[in-house]
């Protein structure tokens, strides 16, 4: 990379980390419906952003839920063309209570960066589009034709971003995409991510008496919706924690025995990882590693669960309704679509006839496994290794970008997916963070990838 | 009765009904720490409404609690001496939004008022107040001495009563003690209740991870709070619906074979039942009737449940904590401390070790049977008798009013719980009635019971 670039960087370092922090303070949290205004002012803010560092051709392109970004600085036809992918949405703060400063005002302490969206999505992102600035302020131009896309619904599921690539599939077309929207393997571990879990994701809504009944006058002759919830999320473990739905792990492929050697020589501690989460202990599947669990094994965890009465002190009330959420992580080759049918159907099986329920979902996403190889893949490789002074390693993740299934399904394209962020960012919790090392290597890391694609 | 009390009655019947609807209208929510000042006024408004009609040896007694109102009228010492009990607190009238009207701005409709605290207890306890008054009005005094006990922590357990009733052991001594604070076996129907269920209740969290974590990233190799406190509550029961937890029946009082005979006399149909609880079916016990499940048979019913994300949309949280509250109602001779011994053994052997929790309990109360005959219960069969023309019938509850078992233990007497509520009035749910046909046949009967007695 030239010297003049890296001293752009370095120059602009400052005001690099102010418009982060501006980009920050908006509450874009796609899943409320009460923050609209904010997610499209948020919108408004990236379409303006990229327009002023010089990529001019940006379109804020509505949808029927928030509005897409899509911008394109094409140079030469004959060279490669890269889309990079990112989300400007963010996930609910809550429990406001526990975050140590407000997740709106982006607070700097030891280095990181605290607010909601820090990792996931908006400062891994905004990598990117400060590493294209450099190039067109110092250069004047992109090294390779770039296409980005930017939405605004990642944390809802992306509804309607599939069906907007599925109608412009030749505006978008590329050689690959690139995606930093996961974690780096450690602290100094350059990480390419080749493996992806899905999702299906459930309400479940159970009905006793239509009212809220006294539980002295008609407890033990009328079902509890809560005790039938209870069961019935229950019933889909069995004693020792496998997931007892019938069919559930038909599709899912098994781990090579190459991979699991690898993922050994991998730097791990069962209680490095127990003490990041706080827990007493791990659990999970028997006769799997830790790793193995996260990466390549499926999962039903509750997210929620709400009924009767939960304030201050005691209430005798046999309520009416229990609602819960859940939802599973999928591994290749399961579908959600088939799991959303086979958890219908266990539910129908073990929900006694004296209550009613309702099963809803929300939209899920496909497990995906990449190629470890291709001109973006190996550019990611180089340009990793320069920046981190460290060789990559090859690793899967535990969450979901269900864009990567849809990229390749649609466009044919292959991703790389270059974490940017740390295993102890939170994000989706209290106090997520973004380390500033991780920003400034980011920007950095970006610069060469478009330089050596 | 006099005819000029029956007169008293009829001429004063508008004015008692709006002082019922001041009294009504007093947000008396003993659970509720922000209603202190409420529950406050409201015990002040009683102490003078009772000074106002004539009893003017009234006290209001600071507890470290919610206040006890003790008042007493004492003609002659040759006389039987009964004891009235009764609340001035209510339920919290959560969830608001299922009120047709509000809940403290009471409501007549189609002859029913509706309100919080209606029937439980201000309604009810109203009763007894204006046939005191009526008495006083007309005759200048009582037919029999009369002590007043009126407590403002019966929802929350009367925690502070059964000390108080020991430290006043002496001065609350009387021959009986005349309750009205449940329902009517059905309209028309007057009725004795000689047996109540008892109560223990609990609080517990379950917490898997310190804080909440992300699913993806996390979730398979952590235990998840919502589906290991899913899985203690579906512990409880077996799969027949008897509670699986040893020893819990062991102290259980079979029904006698006569007792069983007669509710099997009493007009009940199932379907009626089902109707009034607007649930899909009936569930319990097997080898039980409805009317024996209830009044007979103790439970485990949950209270509520809370746990993770439960606002709008999809999070995909692994959350941190999970909470529920659950109450066992119990019967004869079920001791609430010994069962609350053997909930939490239950749970500390079905708990995970990967997991922490906490079990809180609430005050409970002892079941009881009281005696069908004395003096109280006689007057009380036979005052019934006249003011509704009926023969009243001998039943038991499912609910508890666990101050009946502390005035048989500490002041040796007898209770007669003469219900005058309907098993329809919704006492703690939404939309809580008392039908004035109730009400006003309530006074009369009270007024004939303190001259029978």
């Amino acid at each position: 990379m030239s010297d003049r670039l890296n001293s752009y960087l370095k120059e602009n370092s400052d005001r690099f980390l102010e418009e982060l922090i501006s980009f920050l303070k908006i509450p874009s949290i796609s899943t409320d419906s009460n923050s609209k205004a904010d997610v499209d002012r948020c919108a408004h803010w990236l379409k303006d952003h990229l327009f002023n560092i010089g990529i001019t051709n940006v379109q804020l392109e509505e949808t029927p839920g928030h509005p897409i970004i899509y911008a394109e600085y094409l140079i030469d036809a004959s060279k490669p063309t890269i889309l990079l992918y990112g989300h400007y949405d963010v996930q609910p703060p809550e429990p406001l209570d526990l975050w140590d400063s407000p997740p709106f005002e982006p607070t700097i302490r030891d280095g990181k960066i605290f607010a909601r969206g820090a990792t996931d999505d908006k400062g891994q992102l905004f990598t990117h589009i400060k590493a294209l600035e450099a190039h067109l302020a110092v250069e004047g131009t992109l090294p390779v034709n770039v296409k980005i896309l930017i939405e605004g619904e990642e944390e809802v599921g992306s509804p309607n971003l599939e069906p907007w690539i599925k109608d412009n599939k030749e505006k978008l077309s590329c050689d690959a995409v690139i995606i930093s929207d996961s974690s780096m393997y450690a602290p100094g571990i350059p990480s390419i991510m080749y493996g992806l879990r899905g999702l299906a994701y459930f309400e479940i809504e159970v009905e006793g008496p239509s009212h809220d009944l006294h539980s002295g006058l008609y407890g033990g002759a009328v079902p509890n919706p809560i005790n039938v919830l209870s069961s019935i999320i229950s019933s889909f473990h069995d004693a020792d924690g496998r997931i007892a739905i019938d069919g559930f792990y038909d599709t899912v492929r098994d781990l090579v025995e190459s991979e699991r050697e690898e993922w050994k020589n991998l730097p791990f501690r069962d209680s490095e990882f127990l003490a990041e989460t706080g827990a007493s202990e791990l659990a999970g599947e028997p006769g799997f590693t830790t790793l193995e669990r996260v990466w390549a094994r499926p999962t039903l965890d509750c997210n929620g669960i709400i009924g009767g009465f939960t304030g201050e002190g005691a209430k005798t009330v046999l309520p009416s309704l229990a609602k819960a959420k859940f939802s599973c992580r999928l591994v290749p080759d399961q579908d959600p679509l088939e799991i959303e049918k086979l958890v219908i159907a266990h539910i129908e099986k073990v929900c006694p006839s004296s209550v009613k329920f309702k099963v809803g979902q929300h939209h899920g996403g496909k497990p995906v496994i990449t190629d470890k190889t291709g001109i973006a893949v190996d550019a990611a490789k180089r340009a990793l290794k320069k920046s981190w002074d460290a060789e990559p390693v090859f690793i899967r993740g535990g969450g979901s970008i269900p864009v990567v299934a849809t990229f390749a399904e649609v466009l044919k394209t292959p991703t790389v997916l270059v974490g940017l962020g740390l295993n102890d960012d939170r994000l989706h919790s209290p106090n997520e963070k973004f380390d500033l090392e991780n920003f400034y290597k980011g920007i950095q890391t970006s610069a060469y990838f478009w330089n050596e694609v």
